[in-house]
């Protein structure tokens, strides 16, 4: 097992019938949840916004393919409607029915369809390795590969499913995430290390800027395993967290290499993180990056433009390919090798390393390159 | 004349050979200037913030091929010593000489080749439509095409040129801008006037949400024409402007149609520019005008991100090409007729308008689409 089927008390089962999938996920405990904030929130985000406040969920259902956006009343009766039909066919109390959805907006849900699905796939949950992996297919829209992470300590695991590709912006995209401990937390406890480990991990993923009317992150605690040291959880968690928001970093839309930031020396963790966001967004270094050219005035240009203040003249810059490194910027001198630092871009990984020599704060934001095959993707969807 | 020549008092001459070109323009009278918010500011940009305090100019020098940026004080030594230049080669004062450059960032200016170019260029000097067109390619990097503007009223003109394509955002991108006018303006309305029409018309257009070091636009009032009503005068400065503006974003770099967003009904000008900005800069908007794909959805989506409070479901939006409109949402409601929607967006220019329905602020943005020519482009700039 690889990810959610790794925590004890999960079962798991999903199916994908050409554009439109549906998970189901059961695991009952404490829960938290945290939400895009895109004022436009589709209907089953408000659902889910007022129902976390009860800290408990049984289970979890999503669909692909309609992201039931952007439509009203009736899109929130629908979305009443999937939790019922999912309790129904589990046996289990409606309001406590994770509810989430990805894909095109504008559309109002298949409610048969969905039903269809639900009879299917409820009759399959299981704790097993296949399980997990439908589980990760069926919230699939235009990502590549399913994306799973498992972390295991000795007494407890954290592991967690997702989904990104387009529509992801520093504070959530198109994205799903469902996370999963065996570990005994409370829902308060949940909350804050949710908020914590999304605002380090899935808030600092770009891939292009665009920001979804259905980003949902929840985390349930079966609890099976009893209590743990909070601080290791949360470190659990964030490892957790990490490993999907980078999974969903390099399966952005077109991508072919993961890019990766880290800024050092900001006057703070959050100014770091502006800084290393706005990198990492930025179409002229991403544009580089796919042709492989070591163009440091790119980085350090959208460094400018962050809105955090520091000397130009002070920064430091080095690139890497996650094995060697080489100095671009030295406080504010150009010391480019160009033939050594265009072959640490031939990779599948490019990693900028941006000291701004004003602080201590340090931040990393994840995103990719733009290609061609991004505009394609994009130009084309609805259709 | 179709510019800057249009204008009484300026003379102007430019070459351009291979990336690199150079132009001299030559109006003595009061004047004023907006430069880029990015701090890492060109070593020009520095000099011509410290200079335009003084309110008047006798010439501009501007270079292309390089921007003279991260350069620090050697850099810095060169923009003054491209003033000298030009101030011998005119016999004029050295500190009323403007400097602008733009191009690749991190490489020291070729004095010598500026001090031939100088050289070349002063003794052909004059007013006429050549005259002007050269000018205008002296300045091009990306730029497919050079770009004009001449507002002429009864008593005065207004004329400009400028250059743009690449790093364009919202806070002014590689763009340099050069204003000229015969009405008499004194310096201090000269800057007021300036900022508002910056504000309201370079910086609404947003090619790649990049924004650049080097960012100019100076504005010269020559005055031979005498006193004018400072309002009809800002009217005048504005269209101008405007008509650059949408210049540089219908050649953004790749662009195949230019993206017009009016916004009204916001709560104020200043959320109606935040919300047609964040609409414009849209990657999957820019790629949905490019498929052409009426995604109505994607234009709500993105102004639900702008941080701007509306109601999302008692907007309305409509599509034109300029000249037929058809709806797409009222109130909420998706109304849209795909076949004719899409139809409308076959030409060179998508115009989407915006109703927010919470206010009477209105404000226009314009953009471009995004291509698979852009990524292109960027992808292998430096080499």
């Amino acid at each position: 097992m690889k990810s959610i089927c790794g925590v004890e008390g999960v079962t798991a089962a999903g199916v994908k019938e050409g554009k439109y999938g549906l998970t189901l996920i059961r695991a009952e405990g404490a829960a938290a949840g945290v939400f895009t904030s895109n004022i436009m929130k589709a209907p089953p985000v408000v659902l889910m916004q007022e129902r976390i406040a009860r800290g408990k969920l049984g289970a979890v259902i999503a669909n692909s393919g309609c992201a039931n956006a952007y439509t009203g009343d009736r899109g929130y009766r629908d979305a009443v409607k999937m939790a019922e039909i999912a309790a129904g066919e589990l046996d289990l109390d409606a309001n406590g029915i994770g509810v989430a959805s990805t894909g095109v907006i504008g559309r109002y849900l298949d409610i048969p369809l969905i039903t269809r699905q639900v009879k299917e796939v409820a009759p399959r949950l299981e704790r097993s390795a296949s399980a997990e992996i439908q589980a990760a297919k069926g919230i699939m829209t235009t990502d590549l590969f399913e994306k799973h992470a498992l972390i295991q300590r000795e007494t407890f695991s954290v592991g967690g499913i997702t989904k990104g590709s387009g529509m992801i912006a520093p504070n959530m995209g198109t994205m799903l995430a469902f996370l999963y401990t065996d570990a005994e937390v409370s829902a308060r406890d949940l909350q804050v290390s949710l908020k914590l480990a999304v605002k380090r991990t899935f808030n600092r993923v770009v891939v292009d800027g665009d920001e979804s009317t259905n980003d949902i992150a929840l985390c349930t605690s079966t609890g099976l395993r009893g209590h743990v040291n909070q601080q290791e959880f949360q470190k659990a968690l964030e490892e957790c967290c990490r490993s999907l928001a980078m999974q969903i970093a390099i399966d952005g839309e077109g991508a072919t290499k993961l890019l990766e930031v880290t800024v050092t020396g900001a006057p703070s963790e959050e100014s770091a993180s502006a800084v290393a966001k706005t990198v990492i967004a930025s179409p002229l270094v991403k544009t580089a990056v796919y042709g492989q050219d070591p163009n440091w005035g790119r980085v350090v240009a959208a460094a400018g433009r962050s809105g955090v203040r520091f000397d130009p003249y002070a920064v430091s810059l080095w690139i890497s390919d996650g094995t060697s490194r080489a100095e671009l910027v030295r406080s504010g001198e150009i010391v480019v090798d160009l033939v050594l630092a265009k072959s640490l871009m031939a990779g599948k990984k490019v990693i900028f390393e941006l000291d701004l020599d004003a602080g201590d704060g340090t931040a990393t934001a994840w995103g990719c390159d733009l290609t061609e095959k991004y505009v394609e993707i994009n130009g084309r969807y609805t259709t």
